[in-house]
């Protein structure tokens, strides 16, 4: 059987997040883990499963519904999933998927490489939903695709948000993209594939679980860089996909709300323990995350007298490139600093002409400096 | 003349905040500062005001009304006054106040010794109003006096859930306590006045300016051990307070809002340059400060096995006392941590049997460690 086949039918057979699989699978390849699946002795429940699959079939009903399967090493597998290899695992689940099934007229993985995730709760306020859409019709605009799951609430308001901008967006499903739930989103899922992508971990004809609701959160996590938690109450999901990004390093963020509303409570605890940077808004997300194209490498040059600057702000400075502009988020990281010191910092530097914030919401330095100093 | 009268006197004649008096009187005594400008060569408009002024009616004018002129040393004082000498000036004001005008059936010291200021927007929301008199309510239920100005708005709520709770307010004003302004809040500083007290710098008579005002603010930041900002749009009047709190090293707390209301710009600002700490209740504001009574030394005693904490752990886990309890604010300064991590540590510390946390929001240990191992 050919690697594929093999990884779409053990994607089948087995649970998404599976701890196991994905170390077998990587190290031995996916045909020789389905032989071992097939021959194995006992009554193993999902070697029972392995044995009832018909793999010609699993194929072609992914035909029939015009879905791609995409596996690590295609054009169209996003690098970022490579991160769940090996990472700490959340609620016993860990894993990168051996496959995902797409469908839709986007690319997956260009439009990954320039998302964000918004997620929240399906029992959202108005104001989280307005708040949703116009970060997610924001961030289209801006070039930035949204991620985010199919559920009612804040899901479905990012990608309403999305479907008014100019960058469509992905839709990550804990079941089959032929059933995708909840059925009362069938018409806006239509409205996401047209432009931009659904995907899953699920075989076609699979109903969601917990568990797969679950797994799930970590692809949305691993798609994208960062992640924006909009409205979740003490007790909600949506937690689950934060912690996700916090263990894959991705920049997580949180929008405040009114203290006197239930779902403010998990995004104010966020901010308040710095598991999480506030943001306002669309330019504050922006400002975290990095550009389309990468920064340009500082320039070369001879330093400016910089005696006045203390250590953290120099290294702030040095932080910039020399050419080009950075968002917060990544000149925070190479300067060894945390956010919100590294915002403070920032806005010294630009008090004391060291530094100006062009519109999109970067750094750089402004033109007398470039040319004078660096 | 005697210390009292020149205070009043010198305190009359001359603008709030002057950055020089306070500097002048604390070296020579303010009788010779007083008789100094009474001599003043040339038509120096200082000078001009000393001469006009006639003590003796000032005195009899603060009695009449039956005010009281409190002084550096009485009982009545608020050592806390005592942090603004010699802290760097904000608005070139700057400088401990030289005496006060009290008024009201409370006692300012022990009232200011456990108090804490809330300041905000006076073009507040209906949101910030809940907020903020919820905010003063509970506060005041748990026995903190609340600190405010005496503004429409944010001021005017946290007052008046102060009066609904057991422990009265302190209302700073920027103008003489015969004719309190606004002129609509009269019956409101009459009910303050009955267990609370009304504080002025200014002499009777004396009218608000904006320099009175931002003189105003750094008496209420001086005032109280934290700062609680509730609404305030990009350019607010409240801002100037919490410079005034954090140039003191006051604990500075922002209540967040939605950000689609343009009072929440300020708070959502603060707490992302990490100058304030989010608070979403009084059960928050609790936590950062201090307990009335001071927290009990540490028990002396033998260790407990604590090898598997890391260093900033084991750190914490010592600064909370062997008796009593502790805020997370206190504990933090003890550990040499960060308010956010601090936080984020006692949450892991609890989870493991550490710690724990009592109904009042402060850590101890509990009872099992504390019996064992300290």
């Amino acid at each position: 059987m050919d690697e594929r086949t093999a990884r779409m039918c053990l994607t089948a057979v087995v649970e998404p997040g599976h701890p196991v699989l994905a170390d077998a699978v990587a190290s031995f390849g996916a045909a020789q883990v389905w032989a071992g699946l097939l021959g194995a002795e006992g009554d193993l429940p999902i070697a029972e499963r392995a044995r009832r699959l018909r793999p010609g079939d699993l194929v072609e009903r992914t035909r029939e519904l015009r879905l791609r399967f995409v596996i690590p090493g295609d054009p169209d597998w996003p690098p970022g999933l490579a991160d769940l290899a090996g990472c700490e695992p959340v609620n016993e689940l860990s894993g990168s998927p051996l496959g995902l099934w797409v469908t839709g007229g986007g690319d997956l993985a260009p439009l990954a490489a320039t998302s964000v995730a918004i997620v929240g709760s399906r029992a959202s306020t108005a104001y989280g939903d307005t708040v949703s859409a116009d970060l997610g019709a924001e961030l289209s605009d801006a070039g930035r695709c949204v991620v985010s799951g199919g559920a009612y609430g804040i899901d479905a308001a990012a990608h309403r948000g999305c479907l008014a901008g100019r960058t469509p967006s992905i839709c990550v499903l804990a079941c089959g993209l032929d059933q995708p739930y909840p059925a009362g989103h069938r018409p806006l899922f239509e409205r996401i594939a047209e432009h931009g992508v659904l995907v899953s971990e699920l075989a076609p004809g699979e109903h969601p679980t917990r568990v797969r609701f679950l797994a799930r959160n970590r692809l949305i996590a691993a798609l994208a860089p960062g992640t924006v938690l909009v409205e979740a109450a003490a007790r909600s999901g949506a937690r689950n996909t934060v912690t996700w990004a916090n263990v894959l390093g991705r920049v997580v963020m949180a929008v405040p709300g009114p203290v006197t509303s239930a779902t403010s409570v998990t995004p104010h605890r966020l901010v308040r323990e710095a598991e999480a940077v506030l943001v306002t808004g669309a330019q504050d997300v922006l400002e975290m995350l990095s550009p389309l194209g990468r920064a340009n490498p500082r320039a070369p040059g001879e330093r400016r007298a910089t005696d006045e600057l203390d250590a953290d702000e120099l290294r702030l400075f040095e932080a910039v490139p020399g050419r080009g502009s950075a968002p917060a988020g990544d000149l925070a990281l190479r300067a060894g600093l945390t956010v919100p010191r590294c915002l403070a910092l920032l806005d010294l530097l630009a008090e004391r002409g060291f530094l100006a914030q062009n519109p999109q919401g970067e750094w750089q330095l402004p033109p007398r400096v470039a040319q004078r100093s660096r």
